[in-house]
């Protein structure tokens, strides 16, 4: 009976028990992120750089035996025949995060060490505390619901996007051929401008670009505020719907 | 019946075979957008400028067989006369999008070869992807439904930005007669602030000047909150409305 | 009876003669506007500064008639005794900024040349135009009616922009002096910060800057947040009120 | 029964009298963070300090008057016993919040005149100003009932600028190795740029780079969006409700 044990203390978030060590790994997570993050700063890392390194070892320790325990455990699914169970975890977004935050590790201490982009493959692990959270559940919900409004609404940004860097090719090329260089070059513009963020490393100089600019930023407005219109009439909704259920 | 067959593969998106077809076109659109935006990079043109311009070649080709075939099918028309059929695409929006799209090549290669401007009206192929989208249409109902409020609106911000663009013009032109040179480039400036793009290519200096600007500023986040708001508020009574009309 | 008509036709928008008397005084007052701004371009002024001179004149005239038969033809009013519907239009939001629209011009040519900050009071004329928007009154009765909630909300932003101000003070003082040199400068940085605009005139560059401008940032998502979902709840409820009355 | 109507004039703002201390304290508050402002200004300081330090003793004389007066009155509570009372309000939100303003004052002259950031703890004072607004309540119900939401979000939010800050590690480290110099470095670069304020002090310059933004960004109008939902949605559910009890 201890794998029926250790599958509701990892599976099922419904005990105390369960709770208490749902909070001791999100502890490990954000610690070993911050182990990461903090070894990539040149003082600290020459001081501290052995702990940070040891953080991190014992943090993906923990996270071998709790994938091992966890992949074991799920053969004691009630609900299912031990080999699905396992397949269902193993196969699930969980399952995959949880692979994708160890085997990386693996891979390097294998030889791979030059791979230093794997290595920050480790910051996934970080989503897993998403499973922690259990209101994200309604959000994912009206993100689900509210998608084909939104994807149709991405594509017409990016049409609006295409259409800036193009219009905006043609009137600042020839003023600044550095920073307006290519259509690419000018998408990267029309990006940086159309969400607001308006670094400063590319604007137009020319009349015709400042104004083609002014039409182009009043549409921009729309880009800021239609995503978050479909995002609160989407909550809104859902709202009443789970009102009207519990009636 | 090879007439009706082709109205009803690229007129009517109701058969699977025409779902087919509409997802090849997008294909040739986007690969002709991305090949002319490519060609604009200069590494790349020089590298691949001949397959680029092949695959710009062959896109055009099609569009233009497509084009063909949709006057002439539009005759097919069970609802409508051949010729009123006909006239009726040709002088649809879709209609013009795709001539807009064929158009400035023809007039290029008949020896405009000067105006690249007509060359980058490519782009507005594009637009015509947004027949792909259904869910196009309920965007658009609410847009046209909550058309008077967004527009007066755009008026009223218009009528900040030019009280923003005199303000700042009086506050600022001594002390920066070159950046604030004119009420039209402190409009510029208007426009730049109050949509919070911010490059950072004209900001004020003197106190008057931040003083006035931070008043502004206060009125440019009602600039951004107000059309959302009308959006959401737009979207969620379209919802109830369609709920009402299917109880 | 020639009284009782112009009131009809200045104060009642109600005919169709009136619209296109409306329409009419629209087009004047974005000439005017059009050559106020104009005028302070250096290569405009230089070549058409005359004509520019000669439309202000007209717009000035025109407005001048009119003025006058507003105030003559509003004794006329059915409801009102003469004297009162005079005074009625003469203190009224419309018939101040009428006043506004035309002292200034007569302040200057009685001498006053050299207050140039005067003239630049002629842009309030546009303010009239919002006489010709309809559906006005309802984005204003909307604000209205959330008055008390956008002003606490002002307020507590006023409080978050106060305390981002001083805390920056004490973290970026000794760092960067100039840049952060007091507290008024430092609100300044806060009210660009705060509202997202950023223009990358003033930032913190010490880390105990970074950190404390990070936590205000994601309150400052908020600053942009709660106003937006004041009106966008604001407008639906108006909505719904709307429509209860009409069942 | 003195202290029976001092209780009330501090403690309950239901008569006019304590309606017009209220307003009086808020003036003594406005002045006293003004005075705080300007003395940081160097002009002025030199030309006016000495009367600025005085209406900043003025008010910590007011503050600590009324603070004695409010502890005092407190044991006139008609609910509470006079003990309960007392510690009730020097342990409530506003006690402590007044206590805080007139503390560091005292630190401050016995001889800690060192430590110039406690001086600026002052400005706390205007939290106290909270207590006028009224309808502060409904944003704060509204707060607090969507506080999972919002919490779950800022979470998501964390993590998808941790992953932004790793990579553009990553595609930037070797390509501007002073600007994005270590992973916490490149934190403050995603928070800026995901908020939409972008500075300009760091931004992506390589290829790679610019399309990592490019797609972050993308996410991060929802960064704006979905808080802004969420505070809409709950707004329009509070309404309704406050609705539906007064039917």
């Amino acid at each position: 009976m201890v794998g029926r044990k250790v599958f509701h203390l990892l599976h099922r978030s419904d005990s105390s028990a369960a709770r208490v060590v749902d909070g001791l790994l999100l502890l490990v997570i954000l610690l070993s992120v911050a182990a990461l993050a903090l070894n990539t700063v040149d003082d600290v890392s020459r001081d501290y750089g052995d702990w940070l390194e040891a953080i991190q070892l014992c943090a993906l320790i923990i996270f071998c035996v709790e994938y091992v325990l966890r992949v074991w455990s799920a053969a004691y699914d009630p609900d299912k025949s031990p080999s699905r169970g396992i397949a269902r975890f193993v196969f699930s977004g969980y399952g995959l995060i949880d692979l994708a935050a160890i085997l990386p590790s693996f891979l390097e201490s294998a030889g791979f060490v030059s791979l230093r982009c794997i290595r920050l493959l480790r910051i996934f692990r970080v989503l897993r505390v998403a499973r922690f959270a259990s209101s994200f559940d309604r959000l994912a919900r009206v993100l689900r619901r509210k998608a084909p409004d939104l994807l149709t609404f991405a594509f017409l940004a990016l049409i609006i996007m295409l259409v800036s860097a193009v219009g905006i090719y043609y009137a600042e090329h020839d003023a600044q051929p550095k920073v307006f260089s290519s259509i690419p070059e000018c998408l990267w513009w029309a990006i940086v401008t159309l969400t607001t963020v308006g670094y400063g490393d590319s604007y137009p100089i020319t009349p015709g670009g400042k104004l083609f600019t002014s039409v182009i930023l009043l549409l921009g407005l729309a880009i800021v505020a239609v995503p978050t219109g479909i995002i609160a009439s989407g909550l809104t909704e859902d709202a009443r719907d789970t009102r009207r259920q519990s009636e």
